[in-house]
């Protein structure tokens, strides 16, 4: 009875109802941690010179074997070459001794006359917030800019003081939103499976900087792969319920409406972007269309 | 030097300076997990009854080899007997057939002369976000009711429909909080030690309900126990950094300044009160004061 009502009033509503996206595998990043499969929908339409990037380190096989190496429970988990020398057969797969320097993709150039689904405004760190392809964005007040928000499990890239400073290594968001990073970060995915996996990840020692000591063990990168490069067998077929969907926009109403019996007085009739679950659905473990 | 700079931008602030309070044995609950050892700080000024009845059960042994049940990563990890009937061992050292059920400890009345230190105001979901003894606090903007707050980490009663339905069985919050819950269920306590040993709690699938089915492994207790009550040589000596201290006045302050070069343009002066990192020490790994 106590489990049964609990259940209902918030197990991720997947509505039947709901239309969803399958996603195109050229923009998902397979991940064989030492903890399982965890699986990153890359975001082009935000940060296309960092998805680029992403795939052609990718290929060369830069992040094969690469720790997690900066892990803070409640915040992030960095992984990549860092400061290691590219080895021969990556440097020859690039076709350079480097990782060029990429560019800052904080805020994008949004049409203010374009349509989307209100979720909150204002929201503590940005004007409005909506999803745009099941992604939590910020957008100002005149909707004239529009920028990934960091909720947990979105990835971006690690840089220095310098905004251009980003080559290779990359975060993902482990806790509560880090919001305060929004627009200064370059974010290029999220997670759409395993992020169960992720919270395995290994993590620094509490009492000390964050950055594990050589000492402390590490949960390795054992692959990373693009979808469109693995066989069809291999692929996972995703689908992420719409967000710009009649379906969605009611659920989003009824998240602020709280009209189940449970809530014997209602919460305020506000939402945290980073808190409305996006629904997924995992089609077949095999992607028998070449899709 | 990538990694240096975003390390002494984000690193948790351990101030030398700062004020530590040591945490007494009597207000610790270790629960030994297949994961590991986690400790929580229970709170008996919030929710006394719910803190007594925590005990009793703990010291009944009613929590010893119980699973996390219903666990929803992002969400929370929920745990106890459940619907179990009670065994016999537990019956007699309770002294009853049944577990007492629980009034709602939700929101508490506050001296609204008391001094707290203004985390956030307006906060999304609150007038007023503070801290109190490390535990994050919602005040109304009266400063007249005071409640904790659903960060991650915090611990709180399970129950059905109605407010005064708890008995047994607990969740932890693991994800983005879930703030649309403050008031409306009691909140006891917060993890100080071993989050990392919850976030590899084992996950329901997220194509399911968020209830494992019994096909699912699960993570028991093996053993919950009050720090009071374990040997010297196995209790943990915590210590959490003061947050009504001018050193954590001043941290916040930093906090929403954001004066290191890293931001190269700055975030928008406010603060999620469930993103503020409390510092913690580990003073030693057995008690030599029997403190």
């Amino acid at each position: 009875m106590l489990i049964f009502s609990f259940w209902l009033a918030f197990a991720p509503q997947i509505a039947s109802s709901a239309k969803y996206r399958v996603l195109a595998q050229e923009n998902l990043w397979y991940l064989q941690l030492e903890t399982g499969t965890v699986v990153i929908e890359l975001n082009p339409q935000f940060a296309p010179n960092t998805v680029q990037q992403i795939k052609s380190l990718s290929r060369a096989g830069a992040y094969n074997n690469t720790p997690f190496y900066r892990v803070i429970d409640g915040f992030v988990a960095q992984a990549g070459p860092g400061d290691s020398p590219l080895s021969a057969s990556v440097k020859a797969a690039l076709g350079s001794n480097d990782v060029p320097l990429l560019g800052l993709e904080g805020r994008t150039e949004w049409g203010n006359s374009q349509p989307y689904t209100l979720v909150q405004s204002p929201d503590l760190f940005a004007a409005k917030t909506t999803f745009v392809n099941g992604f939590a964005v910020g957008l100002n007040e005149a909707g004239s800019k529009a920028w990934l928000l960091h909720c947990p499990g979105a990835v971006g890239m690690a840089r220095g003081n310098a905004a251009n400073s980003a080559t290779s290594d990359f975060y993902i968001v482990i806790g509560q939103a880090p919001r305060y990073l929004d627009g200064i970060m370059t974010l290029f995915g999220r997670v759409v499976w395993g992020m169960d996996r992720v919270q395995a990840i290994l993590r620094a020692s509490p009492l000390g900087s964050g950055v594990l000591t050589p000492e402390e063990p590490k949960t390795h990168i054992l692959r990373a792969i693009i979808g469109s490069d693995l066989p069809l067998s291999e692929r996972m077929v995703l689908a992420v319920e719409k967000t710009d969907s009649d379906e969605f926009k009611e659920k989003l109403k009824a998240r602020k409406r709280r009209d189940h019996p449970f809530f014997f007085e209602r919460p305020p009739a506000v939402l945290d972007v980073c808190q409305v679950p996006i629904s997924i659905r995992l089609e077949s473990t095999a992607d028998t269309q070449g899709q």
